[in-house]
């Protein structure tokens, strides 16, 4: 039997494991492992003697070599309590998951070092990705190390502090006018001239997988009791997927029991389809014309599962809320004054706490653990110094290419 | 007996634990443990069971009560190999140590977590530092931490970004129209009337202490087996003077052995004051209008104790050499295309390396570790959007709280 395979979240189907991501159905191909034999092999009291590493959690990646792991040192970020923000607040347990302290300063490492991992074991010498700028960034950097080649589109307005990173890394980068979805469809229209693998959110298994090790993590840095509510900064949906998956594996494994956390997902006023979708019942996409909110990795109008994060935050007992810029600008303040360096996206966690706590829908006696997504250096509004591309179609990529003779 | 005490590093006196850096005779002031009760108590195998943070070390910091500790979550970095660079440079091992991914994204929490923890045990309440950057903010976040207040004095030419750091974790700063001594000066002539306790480099214990589990974390990620060269960006000499420290105490206590690594510090051409020490015999600071290297944590004219630095050098057989502005950016550039969001100085230690082992100082058969000590992301040129006052002295800085009756 093979170590892992793939199961679809909507229609239960079970396939032999590949680089899809997609069920014929429409669902999201999720990795399966035998937890039975995994329970039987490790014990979660050895884990300790393992790197502090996202890697300690190996048999639960779908990794099927060693030799293949791409590392830049991800993962096993800092659990940081927040005392003064429980007093603030009247919370028992704040804390905080630095994910910023990543190797390319957000949460993103994880899911490509998972990713170009499991590209590199599959052969593949190419990758591509839509994003708003802390995955096309991490992107970059894994495939820099791993010898592949990378391309990477971003919206316009992305910041230029990051598309700097691309850059850094050696990725072929292209600003385009519109937003994440729009870089997604220019890729989609370019993989087979240029040999692109598109690894978008939910387009292969690896990502997820490698954001699941953030609730793997947390689990045992809490010494296996998780808290009460999760607040995670949500845009495609990837990070909520896979911490959710890691408590379904987690309880198989017996390595924790009870009550699971109520997931809340945190999106900007100006595009928060997941609140939306709570509130109606139904998953619209903002038109783009809609869209106003900032250009951070929560600007997500149409993620590619929504449901299945709606279905998750329903399980969980969780909601999904969104927070005005304002508000995300004051607690990013806030968290500085605190010593933090939090991007807008994990700041939005903070003023969704706020929230939730003033509606009473958080508790005076409840745990919450807030997850510091990125770094608040690299949104500093900052334009790029080297000319990048600016493209609305795959076409007009094409063009620039022809015209510089570049690629 | 006290748990630790001081001991100049040039007369050798010894005098009772304070906060105070500085020797009578001009030396410098260093922590001493007793390492005789500390084997007896602490097995180096046992380590593995603490956190993954610096204060796995806590018997060799000069804390007294666990209270005290102000920790943001820094220390036990990743270690990383580099396969392309060995084969590149045909040298048998080359590790990076990525300290850009402590929490103020750089190696300078290491040193503020323990002057910071330090101060708050001894009562301080308002710091102050000179610094080239990336200790200011360093210094600033955790101030914040423990809700201490923080001045930082700057070049007029520090990266914006960092400075952009420094106010977003609420301390009072000031740009000066000069050097990091100029900087440094005007804390001195402030500190009373501000009530500044002087935080800069070698002025009191902690800053040294907490830098030195760079070496301790080495030592311990490598098995105990320490490599043969370790090239370090050297700017004021804190991380050499406690790398070297955590040596001499990891031999005391017999959890290494035999050969210490050659110590090698890489500065940058304009402003080189230990290559030239080492070549001429004499620290002979250069003058404010020689200095021409870039805004960087190097750029230290006169390092409040060379000596201690060129004779540690020396004792480890090690060297101090210059290297281009050209070579550090190519070199940047270099560690960007391996995956690594690397600061000038921490590519100023790959282009050593290049120049190390083209003169065949370094062999094909040894092994070094690189210390990236900051990200990438904080010196792309930016200038700071909120009004920081510039300053040339004291009396400047004080007539601009004057008029805007701030502090
Ligand atoms: C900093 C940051 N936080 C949060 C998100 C959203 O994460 P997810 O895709 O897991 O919903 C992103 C995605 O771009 C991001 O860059
Ligand atoms: C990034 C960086 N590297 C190296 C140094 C020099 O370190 P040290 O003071 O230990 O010599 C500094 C000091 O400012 C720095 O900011």
């Amino acid at each position: 039997m093979d170590r892992f395979w793939q199961k679809c979240a909507r229609c239960a189907r079970t396939v032999r494991f590949s680089l899809n991501g997609r069920c014929a159905c429409g669902g999201t191909l999720l990795v399966q492992y035998d937890l039975e034999r995994i329970r039987a092999a490790v014990r979660k009291s050895a884990l300790k003697d393992r790197p502090a590493a996202m890697w300690r959690y190996k048999e639960l990646l779908p990794i099927a070599r060693e030799r293949s792991i791409v590392t830049l040192g991800e993962g096993w970020t800092p659990l940081l309590r927040m005392k003064p923000l429980e007093r603030k607040l009247g919370i028992r347990y704040i804390g905080v998951k630095r994910e910023e302290q990543n190797p390319t300063g957000s949460f993103k490492s994880r899911g490509f070092a998972s990713t170009i991992s499991l590209l590199k074991e599959h052969g593949i010498d190419y990758v591509a990705v839509p994003s708003n700028g802390n995955a096309a960034s991490a992107m970059a950097a894994y495939a820099a190390r791993a010898g592949m080649r990378a391309a990477a589109i971003v919206p316009r307005d992305c910041p230029g502090i990051i598309i700097e990173g691309c850059l850094r890394y050696g990725a072929a980068t292209y600003v385009v006018d519109g937003l994440i979805h729009d870089a997604s469809r220019i890729i989609e229209e370019g993989a087979a001239e240029q040999g692109w693998f598109h690894a978008g959110t939910l387009k292969e298994p690896g990502r997820v997988e490698g954001k699941k090790t953030m609730g793997l993590e947390l689990a045992e840095q809490l010494d296996w009791k998780l808290p009460d509510v999760i607040i995670y900064p949500t845009g495609g949906g990837s990070g909520m997927i896979g911490m959710w998956k890691a408590f379904q594996e987690l309880l198989e494994l017996k390595w924790i029991g009870g009550k699971l956390p109520r997931m809340v997902s945190v999106q900007e006023a100006g595009c928060q389809p997941l609140a939306d979708a709570m509130r109606t019942g139904a998953f619209v996409p903002p038109a783009a014309e809609e869209v106003t909110s900032k250009p951070t990795g929560l600007r997500v109008p149409n993620p590619p599962d929504g449901e299945l994060v709606v279905h998750i935050i329903k399980q969980s007992q969780g909601t999904a809320i969104g927070v005005t810029t304002e508000q995300i600008d004051e607690a990013q303040k806030q968290m500085g004054r605190l010593g933090i360096s939090s991007s807008p996206e994990g700041a939005a966690t903070l003023a969704g706490l706020v929230q939730l706590r003033e509606a009473g829908w958080i508790r005076p006696g409840e745990s919450v653990v807030l997850f510091n997504t990125s770094h608040a250096d690299k949104y500093v509004s900052w334009t790029p110094s080297a000319a990048v591309p600016v493209v609305r179609s795959y076409s007009e990529l094409r063009q620039h290419q022809q015209q510089t003779g570049g690629s």
